[in-house]
């Protein structure tokens, strides 16, 4: 049926089209399926889900380390819940979808939510749970989907009505420990973006109009891709009493007297992430994947001629033996393909190592590896086979972090005039500029950004609190601040 | 606050009342809080989570062994894909929750169904993925939630409007195929249940009148107790081409012509295991798990006495120090709590070890280890502790199983009139029995079993297919089969 084969490669240059390169990545690697017959709902496929799974491994892990307890709550929450908040059931309400009856039409008394966030249904368990200063600090998470009627228009694993995540929820006795918290939060969205999943990300505290619905602040990871435009990455919220005061989240502390906790949240959106990866490590013959989370980590393509056909598949069966004890391996026999259409596949799917024997190969005793990320193609001998692909495959993680990390300064352009920010962000850089205010005084400046530039202000950058500049490059006024200003996904 | 505490033990005998001893114990060794604000649903505890989430791992891994590939669903299913197939839409339709509105009042044109199971989510889609020959088996599993509106009593873990389950979906090119699928599922089943969790089963074919809203036959695992009464465990249903005809999953054959594909479907309810585990196998004192499945698999309680704390403590970290590196371990250094009070709490928890180390031990040199299952007690030397615990920890689920799955064969009791079986039911036996048939012939025999025992013809055991009576139990008419009876949880 080779004819009716469609165009197998992306058929665009990343760095031209980027929306249309990700889509037809999304399609081609066979990450998710947008023919579900709902509107903003999609289908994960396998390929992407084996990641997502050691993705949710790796950061549970990290969470249990750093003293998280797991814990499922009912994905459904009373209506009356959410009124115990005044700007959480503001911001929330117009992205809830509401159970309104069951079976053949029993009606309930109030509407149901879909958890769009669960910290409604939690806290009026911790107000149950938490009675005394030692049961502080308590910190929880649990990995679910959370639901968000949007209207913007769906994009696989970034935006969807149905989302995987991470969410953790943490009290503590004072406001000092819960800063702590949310330092804590931050140095693991380094850890798990930056070291394990080779994405680069700048951690800021958002201006007070772009915050959680209910919290004091908010502090947001984005990650930066080459088209200068930022994603909205993991963020964590100092929600402070806000919250433990509505829900009477309460604690008797050492001298008996009874205090409201201070409560942090954390949500690292894995699906969310898992896109941002994909985007950002692809290439334009498709996907790039750290090592580590590869579904398969490497290919074995035999070079099939009649004749040789035999002794050719014995060696790759060989060295299929030799790497499946440690490395997720495919021998890639399929008798209706050729060599050439399976490297394209496999290039696409985005496994780190391919490893091609034909008949010379047998002869000489060598297997040509290649490297997916740098392109290498070496020759090497089979009695070093294993040792190779052991120094290789060590290395591969670490080279894309060189790499994708390095990338990232270059993006940033520090700027004192509108203009010069202007056409910075028209160039696809991010601003590093003056600003007047991140509190509610700066929002008017903000806004000329917004209908001036199409971009963002992110806010300001947390590891870096000094600040660089005299005056705010849009009222001119005293800059308090040194923020970043960009377009986002 | 000692004068607050509760009572701590179990205050009644798990043989005299199962069903409070099971409310007690969920609530004592802190498994799930019931007191969340929506009927029918609660909250799973970290002690029990943990679990889960190791018992996902271990069902996840032989899935993917026995080559079935993850996938991710939306949760929310358009009405109309259920009316495509009419048993199921009938079968289900008084157990779906739905979703009519979203935001501040957007209606939907149709009903969405929060998922009671996925078959009319995904055999859309499979309708899409499967073209060829090629393509099958097609074997494709999720990890996911489900919800189903019933009206009986929440009971943790085994009864609610949401629980937690995998559901594999597999198509195949002929029925012979689809039945060897169903001949894995309960080998996975008794591999997972009886070797990995000690949960004893039998397999039974359902009767036709207790089959799945949709399949050709149902296999269900029946788990014992010790009351007699079962828990309907992990199914597996053979479909055949009752869902593909509507929904379309056809494929190419070898011959070019157009054929349905054989479905099979099983569920592993995994919420629902972990409460026939817990239930099976705890004992007065609290539960009793398998080593692997223990969030804590040691415990090292210090017994402290003024003017020895310290060297006792400093030999625990010692004992602990050693362990930890192969086993989950906590030292117990509370300072508020009696080392009685400890232990019951532990043994309440199903903690398999535990390590006394007092200051007549530091002098001689040794550790008591208790043995939680066996209640052994043993003074071990502190050279030898590791060695020990490694011989004890290696063995503690064979015992465990040795013990539970020998429990059951003699709860069945074979019996050849009414009175014998009801007899036999009252005394807390399962009935092995002959019967007419377990086509919907059966169905008003199996009535009268219902009205005048209370009890379930539960059907045949698949591993069993000769028939060992002359007569039907109830209507005297030729058996044609040999079926159980029990009452079920």
């Amino acid at each position: 049926m080779a004819e009716e084969k469609e165009q197998k490669g992306i058929t665009v240059k990343k760095a031209d089209d980027f929306s249309e390169w990700y889509s037809q990545l999304v399609q081609k690697a066979e990450l998710a399926d947008l023919r579900y017959n709902l509107k903003g709902f999609v289908c994960y496929m396998p390929w992407a889900v084996i990641s997502i799974k050691k993705m949710y491994e790796k950061y549970e892990k990290l969470l249990e380390k750093n003293g998280h307890l797991p814990l499922i709550m009912p994905s459904l929450i009373p209506e009356s819940n959410f009124h115990l908040e005044a700007s959480h059931v503001e911001g929330f309400t117009p992205e809830v979808f509401w159970v309104t009856e069951a079976g053949n039409g029993d009606k309930f008394e109030e509407r149901l939510a879909l958890r769009p966030t669960s910290e409604t249904a939690l806290y009026k368990m911790y107000s149950m749970w938490i009675r005394s200063y030692k049961d502080l600090p308590f910190k929880r998470y649990q990995s679910c989907q959370v639901w968000r009627y949007e209207g913007k228009a769906t994009r696989p694993f970034f935006r969807a009505r149905e989302f995987h995540w991470i969410e953790a929820h943490n009290v503590f006795a004072t406001e000092e420990d819960a800063r702590k918290q949310i330092l804590e939060d931050m140095e693991m969205t380094y850890q798990m973006l930056e070291q394990e999943f080779s994405i680069p990300i700048i951690f800021f505290e958002r201006p007070q109009w772009d915050k959680f619905a209910g919290a004091v602040s908010t502090y947001a990871a984005d990650a930066l891709t080459e088209s200068g435009k930022v994603i909205q990455l993991p963020s964590t919220h100092l929600l402070g009493t806000n919250f433990s005061k509505p829900f009477n989240v309460k604690f008797v502390d050492k001298d008996a007297s009874e205090k409201y906790g201070f409560i942090t949240c954390y949500g690292p959106a894995i699906s969310r992430i898992y896109g941002a990866m994909v985007s950002i490590l692809g290439d334009d013959k498709g996907m790039i994947l750290p090592f580590d989370l590869a579904p398969v980590q490497i290919v074995i393509v035999p070079i099939l001629f009649k004749g040789s056909k035999e002794k050719v598949l014995e060696k790759c069966e060989e060295a299929e033996a030799l790497l499946k004890g440690m490395y997720s391996v495919r021998l890639d026999a399929r008798d209706d393909m050729s060599a050439g259409e399976k490297f394209s596949e496999w290039e696409m799917k985005g496994v780190p190592f391919r490893i091609e024997i034909g008949p010379k190969d047998v002869d000489t005793g060598v297997a040509v590896v290649v490297n997916r990320f740098t392109k290498e193609k070496k020759a090497v001998d089979m009695k070093q086979l294993g040792r190779y692909i052991d120094d290789a495959a060590r290395n591969y993680t670490r080279h894309l972090k060189e790499k994708k990390l390095l990338d990232f300064s270059s993006l940033i352009q520090k700027c004192e005039t509108l203009d010069e920010a202007k056409n910075a962000i028209e160039n696809k850089k991010i601003v590093c500029c003056g600003f007047c205010s991140v509190d509610m005084e700066g929002a008017n400046c903000a806004e000329t950004i917004e209908k001036d530039f199409g971009a963002f202000v992110r806010g300001r950058k947390v590891t870096d609190e000094k600040n660089h500049f005299s005056s705010c490059i849009v009222c001119g006024k005293k800059a308090k601040e040194t923020v970043y200003i960009a377009k986002s996904y």
